[in-house]
């Protein structure tokens, strides 16, 4: 067994301690890496706030560094930057692994923490600590040009919203509207300007107007405007919804052009529709989170190709539950990274 | 002020009573149609039991044999065979229309009951009538070599599969699957099996599994055995959920394929879904209800050349009450079609 040092729920309100946790000694197949950083993403805070039982370690969304390799590994050498996302192992034999889709397994992914080791049966423990064991299947190389900082919350954040905007065609002369403008959001305002759509930032928050313009939006429309809505209104071939708390579709079904669609990624849960705002001009409705490993690496190689990653408050990791309590307020801009190496 | 006769709601339980009705003297752009049949709707009972107020006369799928026209009606010539659904005029202006989807009409379309006339704002009553007047535009030449009892039907049932199948690129190779098989149902499986797709099923009642294979279905899956369900998960491109009551869509999104489609058409109302059945397989939802002018004349030339048309049991329409009744109770197969020759 090795050991190694991370930040645990401590079973009360939704903290973090620094705590001394296991990985396991390598399998031909692993990797060790050491984490450099890593996002905080709002599937911590669900995790935290929903069990205060388990040895909970969050963190999904990370870059490393490569420190001990596997005998049977080829892809990586100690020294590699690496980039690991929420799942770290699935069945490899279902429809949907074999499509690349392992996000979907029929078997259910191996998640990065919150999950079971397919092979020894442990928990998994997150990435909020400072080494981190997996296969090496799960692993993506960075690719050059990226800061492996900024790059973190690509991992998940941005291949939840790269999915969407891929799935749907997403390119230049698309009509694209991102609704809410954090983690997921910015990033989705950023890919979608990159995969040359006209992009437009829907959002309750006047003050973000000026920031959705420097990242590319043309156009910002206040939610609580009902007249800036009932004009957008029918306008945009894809609609990505990433408001992370339960709110009413309609208004942004409402936005949706003819034969449009919006994905709703913003949380998970039972949502519910009008069927006339799904009729009336015959749009969709989908929802999408994360990403199988093909489309994750598709979409690393975009973004260092058109210098996308996300807008970063880097913290130490020390300061984890005061990233967590500010993300809670929605009081960031707009990923909080973790840099880990304060735990050395 | 024109005068004929039809069957109005007595303001008591879902009963409609014969009563002498008034039509409008013809415009320049009208029509006076003899009603020959009359396709009886669920719309008919849901109208019937929600409202029982107005003057309602139900009615909004039909064929008849034009008697008179206005005096600038150049399409139509009394003798042609005509048919009408479930709308008679739009604002005409809109992109909606603009775009042939009178359906969708930015100022709302008029219903072809329960509507209201755009222009002198007198209440729509339906086709269970002997005389129907609208303008010329909404009306079709119904196609030669269709049956005029057994296509009314396709007016208002049949546009409203029609569109979701064509919407959706269903052809050859199309993997469909039609939940429920009764009015809408059996129509979405001739057209699916007429456009070529492989065409599946999804039924609570095992005793329609011989109709659904001479109706040309592959297969038949009852949605009661929960093994069978499993084998059906993901097989299908698009499932059209033509079920009348409201219910559970999770098991129906289930059996969509990775990228698929459920269009949802049987009732409407508020429907709410699970985000993880649209999520893992990235699934849409759609929704769907009648179909705009362009639509409606391809889906009739399609049906006329295909030999499409609804399976019937044609009642006089003295027996109109009787045939809501077994409609409450899903006891027919497959449309009711009354006979109006018994109201002269």
């Amino acid at each position: 067994m090795r050991t190694t040092v991370g930040w645990q729920a401590d079973g009360t309100a939704g903290t973090l301690r620094r705590a001394p946790l296991d990985r396991r000694d390598l399998r031909p197949d692993d990797l060790a890496v050491r984490v450099d950083y890593c996002g905080v993403c709002h599937t911590d805070l669900h995790a935290l706030d929903g069990d205060r039982t388990s040895p909970l370690v969050p963190g999904h969304e990370f870059t490393g560094t490569v420190t001990e390799t596997g005998t049977a590994v080829t892809r990586f050498s100690a020294g590699d930057t690496v980039a690991v996302g929420n799942i770290i192992d699935s069945c490899g034999d279902c429809t949907m692994c074999r499509a690349g889709q392992e996000n979907f397994c029929r078997a259910f992914p191996t998640l990065t923490y919150g999950g079971t080791d397919r092979r020894d049966g442990t928990a998994t423990l997150g990435a909020f600590s400072r080494e981190f064991v997996l296969r090496d299947r799960f692993a993506h190389p960075l690719p050059a040009g990226l800061d492996p900082a900024a790059a973190a919350p690509l991992l998940c954040a941005g291949v939840t919203v790269w999915e969407p905007l891929r799935t749907l065609g997403v390119g230049p002369g698309s009509r694209v509207a991102v609704a809410g403008l954090g983690g997921l959001g910015h990033l989705a305002v950023k890919l979608a300007v990159a995969l040359g759509a006209d992009t437009s930032v829907i959002s309750r928050s006047p003050g973000k107007a000026d920031d959705a313009r420097r990242l590319g939006a043309r156009e910002f429309v206040p939610s609580t405007d009902p007249a800036r809505m009932a004009e957008a209104r029918d306008r945009f071939d894809v609609v990505i919804d990433t408001i992370s708390s339960p709110h009413d579709l309609g208004p942004y079904l409402r936005l949706v052009a003819m034969d449009g669609t919006l994905s709703h990624l913003g949380h998970l849960g039972p949502v519910t529709v009008e069927t006339m705002d799904l009729l009336v001009g015959r749009k969709r409705l989908s929802a999408a989170g994360s990403g199988g490993l093909p489309a994750t690496a598709a979409m690393l190689d975009f973004c260092a190709a058109e210098g996308v990653a996300a807008e970063i408050e880097l913290l130490p990791s020390a300061r984890v539950n005061e990233a967590l309590d500010r993300l809670r307020r929605n009081d960031v801009r707009y990923r909080f990274v973790l840099d880990m190496s304060d735990l050395d």
